[in-house]
């Protein structure tokens, strides 16, 4: 099998280099992300990751906001969807699919009581949905299979499925 | 006590309208939320929220991408950090604490053994952590009971501490 770089546009050569290391040292498999959020009056806030331009926040007015940016539980679908996009094109690349274009819909449920004060429990997505349209040459079975792995592979999709422990402390002076 | 509105920038009237209509009638406190994304070409894609710039994404060149914009996971833990500041300065502003300034940084710690598909299981983060510096002259064990309740009615942070469901199926034509 002739690997193609390049189809998709995609490095896979970086992933192929990344996972040798990896599989020559498991410890390497072992990452930390981070981002620092700002406030910056009424419900606008900032995200700042690395070098990036900061990602702004707000919540629509009838929830009290100034409906300036995506709200936070819009980024987390927006997050879903594009963690679902990398995942489609790096395997789609590593299959030999040529993808003549993808896009996804999210959406999530979420019942407000919690966040309001108004019950105690979850304040999350009750659920959340995702619907890939993925334009491709490729035979119905080969899209099938590469969608079961991207799912299956999804660090933002595992993130919502599984209990991942939080923690929140308090800086002090 | 007087209900300062304007504490903070914050709307408090809209949240308080939107309490009690749920209160009314509580369907009302079922919300959906949407996003809209497209395949850029490589590991590049953006995010559609209602009326918004798309929100770019990307990943790091020793993970296939071109770096143009923060990744899927960083984007995620942005997110949760906007939904603590929402809900810090909502909150503070109901109990009549004024916040002087308010910043929080996010870590995450994720295996990327999965998502290379080396290994089966989790690919998520396996925690999340956030530190919350709020500068106030509250007294500190205000500071705390308000942390505590944010953590408590955190949308975000409970999407994450909770097994949500996920459901993705593909469009066909």
């Amino acid at each position: 099998m002739t690997t193609t770089y390049t189809l998709n546009d995609c490095d896979l050569a970086a992933v192929a280099a990344l996972t040798e290391t990896i599989v020559a040292d498991p410890a390497q498999a072992a990452t930390i992300w981070k981002a620092d959020v700002t406030w910056n009056g009424a419900f606008r806030s900032e995200a700042r990751v690395r070098q990036f331009d900061p990602t702004p926040s707000d919540e629509p007015a009838g929830l009290g906001g100034t409906d300036t940016a995506p709200n936070p539980v819009e980024q987390l679908l927006g997050a879903f969807g594009n963690c679902l996009a990398v995942g489609v094109a790096a395997n789609a690349s590593a299959r030999e699919i040529k993808i003549d274009s993808l896009t996804i819909s999210l959406e999530g449920d979420l019942d407000l009581s919690t966040f309001l004060g108004l019950a105690d429990g979850h304040a999350g997505f009750g659920s959340v949905r995702a619907r890939i349209d993925l334009q491709t040459e490729a035979d119905s079975a080969a899209v099938d299979d590469l969608i079961r792995h991207v799912v299956a592979t999804s660090p933002v999709g595992h993130s919502f499925s599984n209990e991942v422990p939080v923690s929140v402390t308090r800086a002090t002076a």
